[in-house]
């Protein structure tokens, strides 16, 4: 997807809300279990109900992969199912990948290419020929970890020791990577406090804000430190939406959630024109 | 996998090969392509042929995730295979997996307990959270990545402007996360010149190292540099093992080049006696 679609799409439906789909079978509520891909039926009924007040959804490859084969094809009927009837929503393979460079080269095309995904998420520790396959994919984005939303996050993209943080050093190398300009970042938005400096060093990337709901990021501040001139931002919430509710009322309690998300959003998009 | 018995068969087989499936259907014999699944034709035959000469198999997940559900059956098939036929060999999923701690656990139960792997590689970006969950198996195995072969691991992993280099905080704070009996390291083999520093952090870690072959690591000095008390060394090498011939002779061609290996292994081994 071209980012400028984003950018209208995130202006038409005034929302930056990106749909998480950490679907598990032992979550999801019982009444769909009888259905042949139960997984899949929960994903098409979430979709289906809340694509009008989202503009990305993203796809935890880990809940497929417990599945095996199985999950896998479920991942790939969910992709296909969203590719082909809401062709305007951003998709995301929340995957974190990232090896030498040939081995690089296959997971950009299994997302990018045969599951069409407009993004998946990549881990930068191999560094830049780790990462370039997947950035010369023209239109498609690279969704760099820069600083994530985990307790971990200290252990070494935040270090006390180290005086130029191993995250900033991730932003500012992978600026001048080739196909830099296809590059995003996941920021968690229990760092809302680290924004501004992110946005110092990259003021026009958009930023992946995962952490949002379950693990109890503030949109308000998220929104204030990180919205740029293209607003630049993706808040990402998966456990509170999709588990709002867990009996035949699910999807009405999903929709609520996502209603007063996108009721805030579009508040603060708002804000912008004061 | 109980780490003893892996030393056992090290010390029987006078091996420390790892062979590493990174199988590739636009690589592969040509005349395979008429069966039904072509790379498990390729997989099975390779193990067959070639499982009293190495002690370990290492799948590389992402060329499994090229074919979508039907690579991820394959994948199955394969690790099924081994896992019964051959339950001496250790079994890697060089999956290079990571994340929050809710997303690691489905990671860790889809390659552990669903698959049957001994170990899985795994990045440590993003800290001890997005790695415990491995851990917390039993006579399972997280290869966590150390120091990486490839020209990237020059931007994060080593870095000039830095006098505590990520690679070695990796190595010292991850001795002390809980079970971290379970871990063991990837060193590539183009690093052979930073091992004797690596032993000194982690003087009785396994260390899987790729880079071998194709890549053009040394095997001799790897070995003198990285060796300890269990000998401690998974020597990986793919594509120069799985592609050393690909018309109706490659298993042939493949049983030349690992017992070429095996050969040198062998004396390497010896020489510990002298």
């Amino acid at each position: 997807m071209d980012l400028n679609k984003l950018i209208n799409e995130i202006k038409n439906k005034k929302s930056f809300l990106c749909l998480g789909l950490d679907s598990d079978l032992s979550k999801i509520p019982a009444f769909l279990l009888k259905n042949n891909d139960p997984i899949f039926s929960f994903n098409k009924a979430l979709v289906d109900c809340l694509h009008e007040f989202i503009v990305a959804i993203k796809i935890n490859t880990a809940f497929y992969e417990e599945n095996g084969s199985q999950g896998w094809s479920t991942l790939e009927k969910t992709i296909n199912y969203i590719n082909l009837k809401y062709p305007d929503l951003f998709t995301i393979a929340d995957a974190k990948r990232g090896d030498i460079g040939n081995t690089s080269d296959k997971y950009a095309k299994a997302f990018f290419k045969n599951l069409s995904f407009d993004s998946v998420t990549v881990s930068p520790y191999m560094g830049s020929d780790s990462v370039e396959p997947f950035l010369k994919y023209k239109n498609k984005h690279t969704i760099l970890l820069g600083l994530t939303s985990n307790n971990g996050s200290k252990d070494f993209q935040i270090s006390s020791s180290d005086r130029n943080s191993l995250f900033r050093r991730v932003l500012e190398k992978s600026k001048k990577w080739k196909g830099s300009g296809n590059l995003m970042y996941v920021v968690g938005a229990t760092k809302s406090d680290h924004l501004k400096e992110i946005r110092s060093i990259i003021p026009d990337s958009f930023l992946l804000v995962p952490g949002f709901g379950a693990q109890g990021g503030d949109l308000k501040e998220t929104f204030e430190n990180g919205v740029n001139k293209n607003i630049g931002l993706l808040i990402n919430s998966s456990r509170s939406i999709i588990y709002a509710g867990n009996g035949d009322d699910y999807l009405d309690k999903s929709l609520q959630v996502v209603k007063a998300y996108q009721l805030e959003m579009n508040d603060l998009l708002n804000s912008l024109d004061d």
